[in-house]
């Protein structure tokens, strides 16, 4: 490694090492903060955030990044060094456009959010949470003006979280998956051959659920020794380098499905960031390549595997042990439970073929806020109106519609359509998993999940976040992404299921 | 205030909002972080630590800090203004004596050293952690060099934690207490009406044990929307504002007195915490002024009030309503319980009579490992060779002997005697409380704790970190620091409890 590059790469650890911090100071905000904390959490917040992008920023970290480039221009383009170079300065010109005021008070105003929409949901109030939320857009709004942009103002912010994709490939991917989605909702709506999920509906103590999500997610293979599972709101995977990955995951004591493949979906997120290799530790290229890629884990676990007729196999008997009262039930019928398509309010409960639709609704109120083509009170009304369209229900409070999703308090716009990427890209490397290994299902019927997360190692986690995102999905699967994978996924499926 | 005075409170409050996210980084790391990030988090305290540390000293803080002193010169002295000018000025003229990589590397082996001691007790090999204190030890003599000091190098030490305390305060100290506590142990163990601690000794549920804790300690008066409580191998207080307060406890299942009087302990602590006056937030006048200040308010609760024979009768039916196996004790039975003297290994356990020489051991031992007088493989033999001496009871493993506390590991050399100045304070503080409440212990029989912490809010938490100890002492109780109070306290108690 030449000096150039050595020096670049200490600089920012450093500043990787605080910014883990700052992931911390999230994480634990989100599981075992006091209330009251609140307000000087944010400002905790806003100063390492301001202080790391001066830092990323200043005029040595330019300088680094010259000389480091000056070096790179004899390296192989494929190697670690090179792409640690020309991401690094990637992230520097994206960087440069923001000022460090404008990055503290977005951080603070999205740690603020976060207790505003709490107790807003708490009290199923929107209008506590308007103002807030009209506070993050319009900083958003500013952030993709900083940011700059050619066709549309979301591909500014879609870019910060799926580098290479744009607003109208977000259109296009949904002016597919729409129609499919609602005519495979509406054939299954009228078949005769319906899914019975009463037997995961009823009364399923927590420390038991807790102690069934601890046993499966360290079975698929999340490593305990680098990683921990809390309880928390909104479930989600944060982490402090690839030792310290913390999922955190929801009990609902009526409903068993919801803790236990909320914990597989978040393990599926936090074993990608354990298996970021080792040489990568500390730059900035560890850890997952987008949201989109991470996304493509999480439902890969949760869905591919987790919800297959194989795994429902192995899993069912271990339930079993746990709640005895599904002594009537088989594996089949906790399979089909787990599998019953029906439209809902709650998107992290969505089942697979009417997910994506609430992601569409979200995706174009994000695009009609951002341009002003809705107003901020009339969230809630636009909301339940698509519900309506789309999915033929209407939430009865806000809590059950527009205040779901933790995302917006906490500035997260632009996000929404990496959970559709990552259901498409989850179905394409499952395919070519397949491939490599027909059998694959076999195992799980033992519980054996090493091949899968192998697999997984060797084509998309051991690449970090050295490559772009649809360049890791071409190495892993060889094309391109490609929606027919996941198309072809829901049709076999639940075209099995419900008799289609 | 002066536009001088706002931007050098300014410039601190961001450092003071950085060195809370280590603060939470070190409680983290005692309570949830997995085993395997103890590297990755050494090197995120390390980085963060000597940010500060480069902050704190840089040109721009020592020209904002001359010119508040241009202007403080016209203040009163004792006004918050002048207080903070001078304790910046005090604080930055020790901090420029270290070199920021030197506090770097400091912070790094204490965060690594807290690990390996874990381990080693665990192991129960003092062997195992003999390499890190050395090394930890190393350190701390050149922080002393580097410090400076005039009689003795553990006055250097010293003075961060009790500043204006020195080596031959201490001595003086021991010097009094030891004979008498010598004395009075003996009395004791010929005592013709011995103290039954059986009713305490038994099998005490986790969970009971937990919700009892934090039934008393929110009775005592602590914030639970300002902070919480959790488990810790060795229980501490940390906090991160007056807004989030950690308590740490541990639990014995088979000895009742340790977590409710551990969580007592701590939650002095976190009282005087909380109890830092808003107008200082954000300032280095914030938080307690010493850690013998801070232990005076841990040790008042734990001991003046909480084991005391009123405190006994309210508490005593709530702990029997949780475990109703003490059935055939009463409150007096209990009180006696909680308060027999008997030589024992743990410190932390110690009663109120031996206490003080567990300090004092560590005390001599820290002098002799500072001045090379005693080699690091030889501590476990020395360490027992003193316990026979002044307790005469001997360990018989390492982790009932010089791997019990969790001091040494984390760099915190020079600490323990404020233990004993705190017990001092305490009964100094409680005898002045007294003069003005002369029945406030008829208020603890009904549980009303509102009067202490009112007190105490007003006469010693509200002065923050503004004054220094002997000054915070002078102002509380009328009167500089006089282990007489300390020594009637003692000899009113026990020999009632003992017939002497």
């Amino acid at each position: 490694m030449s000096d150039n590059i050595q020096q670049l790469r200490d600089y920012s650890t450093r500043l990787i090492r605080m910014g883990e911090s700052v992931s911390l100071l999230f994480w634990d905000q989100q599981t075992y903060m006091p209330t009251g904390a609140a307000n000087v959490r944010a400002e905790q917040i806003a100063v390492m955030s301001e202080f790391i992008h001066k830092q990323r920023t200043s005029d040595e970290a330019h300088k680094l990044l010259v000389n480091a480039e000056a070096d790179a221009k004899s390296f192989d383009p494929d190697s670690d060094d090179a792409r640690l170079v020309a991401q690094t300065r990637r992230h520097y010109d994206l960087m440069t456009k923001l000022p460090s005021e404008f990055v503290a008070e977005l951080s603070r105003q999205q740690a603020l959010g976060h207790e505003v929409w709490v107790q807003a949901r708490k009290e199923n109030s929107f209008a506590k949470f308007a103002p807030t939320l009209e506070r993050i857009f319009d900083l958003t709004r500013q952030k993709s003006e900083y940011y700059g942009y050619k066709d549309h103002i979301y591909t500014a912010l879609l870019d910060e979280y799926e580098t290479g994709t744009t607003y109208t490939d977000v259109v296009n991917v949904f002016s597919e998956m729409k129609p499919y989605a609602v005519a495979l909702a509406h054939a299954i709506a009228a078949s005769t051959n319906p899914v019975d999920s009463s037997p995961i509906i009823g009364e399923f103590d927590i420390p038991t659920q807790r102690a069934l999500t601890l046993k499966v997610v360290k079975q698929l293979g999340f490593d305990f020794n680098r990683g921990r599972q809390d309880e928390a709101a909104h479930p989600f995977c944060s982490n402090a380098s690839r030792d310290d990955v913390r999922l955190t995951t929801r009990f609902d004591r009526t409903y068993l499905q919801q803790a236990l493949y909320a914990s597989l979906h978040e393990a599926g997120h936090g074993m990608y960031e354990q298996g970021s290799p080792e040489r990568l530790e500390g730059t900035i290229l560890a850890g997952g390549t987008s949201l989109g890629v991470h996304e493509s884990q999480s439902r890969l676990w949760e869905n591919l595997v987790g919800r297959s007729r194989s795994f429902s196999k192995w899993v069912f008997p271990i339930v079993k042990d746990h709640f005895p009262q599904l002594k009537n039930t088989d594996a089949e019928g906790f399979y089909r439970a787990v599998n019953k398509v029906e439209p809902s309010f709650i998107r992290v409960e969505a089942d697979e073929v009417t997910y994506n639709l609430h992601i569409l609704l979200r995706f174009e109120m994000e695009c009609e806020l951002l341009t002003g083509k809705l107003a901020f009170k009339d969230v809630p009304e636009a909301w339940n109106a698509k519900m309506t369209e789309y999915l033929g229900i209407t939430p009865s409070t806000d809590s059950e519609g527009c205040l779901q999703d933790v995302h917006w308090s906490e500035g997260l716009i632009g996000y929404f359509p990496t959970y559709t990427l990552g259901n498409l890209i989850s179905a394409q490397l499952f395919h070519a998993l397949r491939r490599e290994h027909p059998n694959i299902e076999a195992d799980f019927e033992t519980g054996d999940f090493a091949p899968v997360l192998s697999w997984l190692r060797e084509n998309v986690h051991s690449h970090g976040a050295k490559f772009l995102p649809h360049e890791v999905v071409l190495k892993a699967t060889g094309e391109p992404l490609n929606s027919k994978y996941y198309v072809d996924y829901l049709n076999t499926k639940f075209g099995d299921i419900y008799a289609l």
